[in-house]
């Protein structure tokens, strides 16, 4: 969590004399994200978030995480609005990054979800891929099944280093996985990336959901698959069936699962949990020195997929037939 | 500029019940201080801001700090306001480290101030002195002449890695410093480190005076050195004497300078120099793996410590007789 680039105060003058928002009050970096960096404002109008995308966000993308910002806020879902400036524009270039502002959402993340969040949760998911059903851009997702091989092509000859066996762990997998990947699911855009820190919570409620930058169009099940790995296990990676129940069933009364979906369960289970043991063991590895951020461990997202590994049914992960 | 600590919203929530601020709304860690933890905190009762103290400020000295910024908000200074529990405590624990809650300050840091700004800083300056004149605690300055040959001796082994002959250049300098430096001047509470970063600014007025974490009972003059040092050089490091005027002349609109200390003021300014060029080469040979916090740079201060060689008088650095 950090903040990569700063920005002056004459800068960021000059930046939101574009938009209608009135005088610069405050603005504090905030410590939010590991991919941005992320500014606390405090304009006439009220509260923002400034965001300056650094460069492992793919600025052709932004459009895309925008409007869909917009999209899903338009039909009511809580999450960030982009502001316009006067000219209609929801991007714009500070300190040399494109930057947007969007707005201030209340709550706060929960570090340990309880069973009634893991349920609000849930909700919240079906809405957004409900929200999403009509949203008419697409973005393929960089980080499916296609890239783990590239991504595994980066990490292999080194992943040892990290735990004996893992290379050829991770190199099983994936064979599997290439072979049992479901073809055709209910597609959508999806979050891809809903962990407890993108989600804010007040009063028992889901607040706000944030941090759509990894957003894509994908198989919704998938999302599903994300969340009860990211939710539902313990700190000890033991998978807690209960939360799983919530999640889901909670899920399930906003958007039904087909019976496809309900069956491919396990094995995109198994995905979220390779893909995400994938993207930190490259991080792992190349921890660049003077590193602003601390890198999270591959082994957590180990230790869930062994646990998929073993279960058959989606009513292992808590699915009420 | 970094979060050190992170603190879960369960621990949040109950370290909160002892205060009178209503529910917790929303918070965020903020890039502010490099010696803290810092986070913006949104609670019924309005903005806030929480800090965990971090071990390199001593817990024994938090007392002081806390006092003198009740004592000085009490006399009408800009500055922080430490907000009290329930039964009257100004500190607190949270995840393991002495936590205060003080008020949150509008305005915006200059990055390039101004000749306006550096006016406007003279006169907090001096309303900062003058309001500290009845406080009647007293610490120590840690980072004073006394201090600076224990820092040489952690660095001067390799100081000539950062830029050859710079360890016989500043010994030379603490052997003059060490003869020359005033024994009895005016003496108070004094910010010690009132960087542009630590001034906050709305509509051209000074908004608020922040980060007194260094704040000790030193010469005042000294302190009217540091700020010389940090705001009236220009980025090519050549000192900006028109800055240098408008800070002296308004800092003496409101308290004025004795005798002793205008004959002082290039001995204090090179001392005040040297105090920030050894920190920063401890802290720039010293960077833990990992680092969060980017150390700065000790060269800036040996080239203002450079002019201050070359000067004679308090004249030079913008003294009207």
């Amino acid at each position: 969590m950090a903040v990569y680039t700063e920005v002056s105060d004459t800068d960021l003058g000059s930046f939101l004399a574009d938009y209608g928002l009135g005088k610069l009050l405050a603005y504090k970096g905030i410590a939010e994200g590991v991919e941005n960096s992320n500014f606390l404002l405090h304009v006439e109008a009220g509260f923002f978030i400034l965001t300056l995308y650094e460069k492992r966000v793919s600025a052709a993308d932004l459009p895309f995480f925008l409007a869909l910002m917009e999209h899903l806020a338009a039909r009511g879902l809580a999450c960030p609005q982009p502001v316009k400036t006067k000219n209609g524009a929801m991007l714009g270039m500070l300190a040399g990054r494109p930057a947007a502002i969007v707005t201030f959402l209340e709550g706060v993340s929960s570090r340990r979800p309880t069973n009634a969040q893991c349920a609000a949760l849930g909700a919240a998911l079906g809405q957004l891929h409900r929200a999403g059903a009509d949203f008419d851009s697409t973005r393929p997702n960089a980080l499916s099944l296609a890239a783990w091989s590239h991504l595994f092509d980066l990490a292999k000859d080194r992943a040892d280093e990290v735990k004996a066996g893992l290379s050829s762990f991770i190199a099983d997998e994936l064979a599997f996985l290439e072979k049992t990947w479901p073809q055709d699911l209910p597609r959508g855009v999806i979050h891809a990336d809903l962990f407890p820190d993108n989600v804010l919570f007040l009063g028992g409620e889901v607040s706000g959901l944030i941090d759509f930058y990894f957003a894509c169009t994908d198989f919704l099940a998938y999302d599903l698959a994300v969340c009860l790995n990211a939710w539902c296990f313990e700190p000890d990676f033991s998978f807690n069936v209960t939360k799983g129940m919530a999640l889901i069933e909670a899920y399930q009364g906003v958007r039904k699962l087909t019976r496809e979906e309900i069956e491919a369960l396990p094995v995109l289970a198994r995905g979220a949990a390779l893909r995400f043991t994938l993207t930190r063991l490259v991080d792992w590895l190349n921890v660049p020195p003077g590193a602003l951020v601390k890198p999270k461990d591959p082994l957590e997202y180990v230790k869930r997929l062994r646990f998929h590994q073993r279960s058959n049914s989606a009513r292992d992960l808590g699915l009420m037939l």
